[in-house]
C-alpha cells in the first residue's frame, strides 16, 4: 500500500502529488486529467461526501458524472472545520506539488487554509483556484452555475433559432472550458517552478474562459450592422457561408458544410444537380447567400430522400465536410473512439455496464494506465495519511469518532 | 530587434519559443495562450497567409478572430513546399521547445517535417499535433469542422427545443475544448520534460474533447429510460431540478436556477408567493419537477411584470442563483470582465475601437503584458530569419524573388 503502482513511470505527470478539492465538474475535471496523466491525485472531501456523489439519490446512473470524472483518484475524507483536519491537511500540503479547489471565493481563507498560509508552509507550491466570476472584481460573488455563467457570457443569446427563444448550450460547457483551463494553469506553473523552483497562485474564472468561444460572432458583431440577429438557428454565425445547415434526411439529421466551392461542386453532383454549378443563382458563395432559403431548399430535398447510412457513405467518398448527427446512445458506441480507447465499457460494480472517458490529452509512446473506479468516499484515508501522515490506526479510529475523518 | 522585450521575465513560459504552424482556431487559440503567458510564439504561414486572414474578404470586422488569436506572436512567412524553405523551417525547430500545427493528419508527413524527423533534429522538442478525430483510427480522414464535430459528437442531440430539430451550440465550441486542451497538452509535456530532458508527440481529437461535457446527459441516459428525449430547451438535461430554465422579463430574459431549498424559499418570498414555500405542489423538488410547466408558469407570470435590473438586483440580494441572458454588446462592455483585464478597448490600425481578450489564465505576481496586435503578413521575417537562422538581406530579397518567403 505504501507504493503507488498505478503512475507508471513513463506517463507525463509520474511523481507528482495533487489535493483534490474540487467539486462536481470544473475542479475535479482538472484533478482527473492529472490522474489520467500520471499524477497521484488525492480527492480529499468533507465526512459527508462532495455533493456530487448525492445525485446517487436521484438515481444509480446519475452517479456517471462523478464516476467518469473521480477515475484514477484516491480518495480521503478531512474535516476542514476542525483543527486537527486543518493540521493534517497542512501536513499532506507540505510535500505536495498542487492544491486545487473550485469554492467560492474566499473560503479557503475563511478557514484559515487560503494561498498566503499554504505558501508559507510550501513555497513550491501551485495553488489553483476556479471560480465563475474570478476572485476580484464586482461580480466576483456571483452565484455561477453552467446555466448563468451560458446566461452572462452571451452563449445563450447565440444559441437557437432566429425566431425562438436564447438557448443554452445542452452540454456544460462552461464547467469544462473552465476545468481544462484550470488544469492547463496548473500546468503552466509548474513548467515555470521547473525553471524559478517558485510556486505560484493559477486563477481561472468560467466566465472568461467562455469568451473566446465567440470569435466568429464577435467578428461578425463588428463587421455587420450591429443590430443584425446573431442567433442564427443551424446557419452559420455570420449568415456568410452556404449551405451551411442541419438538413434532415428519412431517418434523422445531418450537418453538410461547403467551405470551398470544389465542395459544393462535389455536392451538386452528388445530388445529381450539376446544372447548379453554372446557374447563377447558385454558381459562388455569395450567390448561394443571397439564395439561402433557395439553396438550404434544394439540399433538403435531396436529404429528405436518403437514409444517414447512404448520406454518410456518399458525401465521405464525394469529399464533402458532413456528418451525422448524432444521438447519445450512437456516441457512446462510436467503434471509432474505442478504437482508440477514448472511451471503455467497463462492469462497474454499483452502475452495471457503462462506457467511461480517458483523457483527451495523447501523449505518444506510454503506457497504457488502467482505468482505476473512483475511490468510495472515504476509501483511501488509512492509507494516505498513515503513508504521509504518520496517522497510526489507533489514532485513525479516534479522528473518525471525533469527526475529523 | 535582436531581443524579446515583450517577454516580461517573471511570466511564466518566459525564455520558451514556439514555432507556431496553427491555422483558424483551435491551433491559434493554443498559441495564444502561450504568447500571453510569455512565450515567443513565431506564427509560420505560407506566402498566401492562413486562410483567417481571408476573411477580411468579407469585411474588415471578420478579421476580428485572427486579430483576438494571433495577438503578441511574431509572424513570418514561409513556403513549406521548396527545399530551402524546409530547411529553414528545421533550422527554426532545430533550437525550439515547442511545434505545433492543426493540418489535416498526413499533411506534415507528407512534407517531409512530421514528427519523426523533427525528432532527429531536436530531441527535447514538444511536437503537438491537433485535428478532428485524431491522428489513427477509422474516421481519421473525415474532415472536421466545428459544425460537423458538434454532429457527431453528440452536443447537437442535446441542444435545442424538444419539440424542435437538434441545435448546434451558437460558439465555436469544439474548436475552443481543442484548443484549450491542445494547450494542456503542451505544457503537460514541458513539465515532463523538464523532468526527463525528452520531447514527446502530444495529440489532440476535437471530437475527444468534447465528449466530457456530456457528463450530466450520460448520467440521466444511464439513469432514466434510455428512450426518453435529452434534448430539454433550456431545462435541466435530466428534467431533474426546478426552477431551472430562462424566463421571459419586461426587457429580456433571465436564468433562474433553484439548487438548494434556500434558493427556492427567498425566490418564493421574492415573488410574494411564500405560500408556495408550503404548498405540497411546490414543497420540494422533487414535488416541482412533477409540476414543472406550473413551477415555470408561476416564475414566468413574475418575471415578466419586471425589468432586467430590477431582477438582478432583487435576485442578487435574496441570493438566488441568477443571471441575464447578455447581448454580445453587453458581453463586449461587461465591466466586471473590463475591471479585471480580461477585456480591453483597442485602436486597431485596420478594424478601429475594438475590444480584445487577454488570457484566461491568471498568473499571481506577474508583470502585465502589453497587448501588441498581431503580426501583418510577414511582419517579422526578416527578424526572425535574420536573427535565427543567420539569413541576410541580401539573401532575403533573394528568397522573396523565389516564393520562399
Amino acid at each position: 500500500m505504501a507504493t503507488d503502482k498505478q503512475n507508471a513511470k513513463n506517463l507525463p505527470l509520474a511523481g507528482l502529488r495533487v489535493i483534490d478539492l474540487g467539486q462536481v465538474y470544473q475542479g475535479p475535471y482538472a484533478t482527473f486529467l492529472m490522474a489520467k496523466a500520471g499524477a497521484e491525485v488525492i480527492k480529499v472531501e468533507s465526512p459527508e461526501g462532495e455533493s456530487a456523489r448525492s445525485r446517487a439519490e436521484i438515481n444509480e446512473g446519475a452517479m456517471l458524472p462523478f464516476e467518469m470524472l473521480n477515475a484514477n483518484k484516491k480518495g480521503i475524507t478531512l474535516n476542514l472545520k476542525t483543527s486537527r483536519g486543518r493540521e493534517l491537511f497542512m501536513q499532506l500540503v507540505s510535500d505536495a506539488d498542487v492544491v486545487l479547489e473550485n469554492f467560492a471565493p474566499g473560503v479557503m481563507d475563511r478557514l484559515g487554509i487560503g494561498w498566503e498560509v499554504l505558501r508559507q508552509v510550501n513555497p513550491r507550491l501551485i495553488y489553483a483556484t476556479a471560480t465563475g466570476y474570478g476572485i476580484s472584481g464586482r461580480d466576483r460573488d456571483g452565484l455561477a452555475m453552467d446555466l448563468t455563467i451560458q446566461a452572462v457570457s452571451g452563449i445563450m443569446s447565440v444559441t437557437g433559432m432566429p425566431d425562438g427563444p436564447p438557448m443554452k448550450a445542452g452540454p456544460a460547457i462552461a464547467d469544462f472550458l473552465g476545468g481544462t483551463h484550470l488544469y492547463a494553469g496548473v500546468m503552466t506553473a509548474l513548467v515555470e517552478r521547473a525553471r524559478t523552483g517558485h510556486g505560484r497562485l493559477v486563477e481561472v474564472a468560467m466566465q472568461e474562459t467562455v469568451f473566446p468561444t465567440l470569435a466568429s460572432i464577435l467578428g461578425m458583431f463588428h463587421g455587420k450592422d450591429p443590430s443584425m440577429s446573431l442567433r442564427t438557428g443551424n446557419r452559420h454565425s455570420g449568415l456568410a457561408i452556404a449551405p451551411y445547415n442541419v438538413y434532415r434526411s428519412l431517418d434523422g439529421y445531418v450537418a453538410i458544410i461547403c467551405v470551398k466551392e470544389n465542395h459544393w461542386r462535389a455536392l451538386a453532383n452528388l445530388m445529381e444537380r450539376p446544372d447548379l454549378i453554372d446557374d447563377p443563382k447558385f454558381a459562388t458563395n455569395a450567390s448561394r447567400v443571397c439564395n439561402m432559403d433557395e439553396t438550404d431548399a434544394l439540399i433538403e430535398a435531396w436529404t429528405s430522400q436518403q437514409s444517414m447510412a447512404d448520406l454518410f457513405e456518399k458525401t465521405k467518398s464525394h469529399k464533402v465536410p458532413s456528418a451525422p448527427v448524432r444521438t447519445i446512445s450512437e456516441v457512446l458506441n462510436d467503434p471509432h473512439m474505442h478504437e482508440r480507447g477514448m472511451l471503455e465499457w467497463v462492469d462497474h460494480p454499483r452502475l452495471g455496464r457503462v462506457v467511461l472517458p480517458n483523457s483527451p490529452l495523447r501523449f505518444d509512446e506510454t503506457d497504457k494506465l488502467e482505468t482505476r473506479f473512483a475511490p468510495t468516499l472515504s476509501e483511501h484515508t488509512e492509507e494516505i495519511l498513515n503513508r504521509l501522515c504518520g496517522v497510526s490506526n489507533a489514532e485513525l479510529m479516534e479522528l473518525k469518532e471525533r469527526g475529523v475523518v
